[in-house]
């Protein structure tokens, strides 16, 4: 592989393409207007900021036993100052040579890798993939970042079914270095196989499913364990930093249920628990969670990035 | 709080005794018979040698930074040898006074706290709370160790329902000092208090329930999170390595679903899930994770004790 084409520049969309470009690969973002590119370019900024001040930084820790992000430093304990200088310089590439374009034929052309990583909305995936397939080519491994939906939602408006399949990565690339990797029931071994060797090649730890699963991995055990937390409050069983406490202790995870909850954000949280019918009625623990939830996110309380959620945040 | 009785010296009995003792109580453990004593006595002795050996090891290990286990060792920056000196005098002290007796009226007598920490079965909990009941005095608080029952289903058995609530503790108590505190509906807060005062005063971290959950906090939240890791294997959409490492990666945690059934052993795995009336029928995600589970324990792998389970262990 060595063309990728990124569609979607969004917050996971900008940062799979960053990040390829990082790692040596020719990376265009196909964007579906002028306004978003012009959405896009601060957000490859950001990134490119990101990249270099943790690179510069770690110049300055290096040999102090400090493990820096795996998606920019494999092995912290093997790196030198010489390494680091090749990296900040693949930096500067991949920020002067990532190519945006509103052009689907362009961003098709020589693709061997297409991923989708446009907002979380059927109706726009069925229809941005009805208008990609006249300009695939053969080659193409087409995969999709989406979360919350499967592959086999998909495949029938592709003509190479067995070239589809699912990476799914986690925000902040660079330092949650995880790519699960999630074909659907045709999705054809090569395909899989390139896509998860892709994921390694850009330094990310392939998780590999041996079968489609909603929520992918993570996400299966993850709501789980999130919602039994929020029925304990819901419950009144007891607060969330005992709750929180508890889950640590227990299991010296450094995080609990709401700990983690204001990171994924409240807004997230109260999409996942509105899916649930049983949220309607307010007799519910569903709904009671709702509730919960709702007060919060009404006083401005929607987690890490406001400030704050469960918990006070500097 | 100054005498406190334990009634059951089985694997958490016995350590609840010790703890207690070393930390300063006048403890008696209550045993139903003369082979109880002869069965429980060389638990006190494994538990005598843990304490000692990792007193004098944390003696070797001051000032390394090296974090001692909490229930011996509150504050491990703090510690000097002159203290770990009186700990292990308190050791000497809790193994030579520890009070052996089949006698519920010398079990009963002068008790502030009887904790009551016999085998997990209703019926034998029922028989016991109905002869410990006359030769409870006024003052005496009851408080069940029970993990898998809650106290409102044995409150009727005793006089003062409002002096009987729940202390649990988990196993290892010197390493994982955590006790859940909780009362059911009609338990006094002077009652609660004490009991979550002398879980402190015993070292332990006390987690408040403010009502009645079975499975306390830790297993409402870690039994579905299991259930979770588990499913994703009985649907065979990833092996437990991959499933174990993608919690890791994504949440920080030490351990993933199968790390902790190890931990927990595969027996007490099977017995939740047996307890689900689903795992019955073999087409059903428990029927799969039973015979999987059943599987790994006919072939002797249940789990870090005996050497092997999911994972194989030195």
């Amino acid at each position: 592989m060595k063309n990728i084409t990124v569609a979607g520049g969004g917050v996971l969309g900008s940062q799979i393409a960053f990040q390829t470009a990082f790692c040596g690969f020719d990376v265009k973002i196909w964007l579906r207007s002028e306004e978003s590119i012009g959405r896009t370019k601060p957000k490859l900024e950001r990134l490119y900021n990101i990249y270099k001040t943790t690179l510069n930084e770690a110049k300055k820790e290096l040999g102090t036993g400090k493990v820096f992000p795996r998606g920019l430093i494999t092995d912290s304990s093997k790196i030198n100052e010489s390494d680091i200088d090749r990296l900040l310089a693949a930096v500067d590439k991949a920020y002067n040579e990532i190519k945006l374009t509103t052009s689907l034929e362009e961003a098709c052309k020589d693709a061997d890798l297409i991923i989708e990583s446009m907002a979380e909305n059927p109706e726009a995936k069925v229809a941005f993939y009805k208008s990609l397939d006249p300009h695939l080519e053969a080659k193409t491994i087409v995969a999709t970042n989406s979360s919350s939906m499967v592959p086999s939602q998909f495949r029938e408006y592709l003509s190479r079914p067995q070239q589809y399949l699912a990476i799914h990565f986690a925000n902040n690339i660079w330092i949650s270095n995880t790519a699960e990797i999630m074909g659907h029931s045709t999705t054809s071994k090569d395909a899989y196989e390139a896509v998860a060797k892709f994921a390694s090649d850009i330094k990310m730890i392939p998780l590999r499913l041996k079968k489609e699963q909603p929520g992918y991995i993570l996400n299966s055990m993850l709501i789980p364990f999130l919602n039994a937390g929020q029925m304990l409050l819901a419950n009144e069983v007891a607060d969330p930093a005992t709750i929180d406490l508890t889950w640590r202790l227990g299991t010296g995870s450094p995080y609990g249920p709401f700990q983690i909850l204001d990171i994924v954000g409240l807004n997230t949280a109260l999409n996942i628990v509105s899916n649930n019918p049983l949220s309607k009625d307010p007799t519910t623990v569903q709904g009671k969670i709702k509730a919960i939830l709702e007060k919060y996110i009404a006083e401005g309380k929607t987690g890490v990035n406001s400030g704050e959620g469960f918990y006070k945040y500097n």
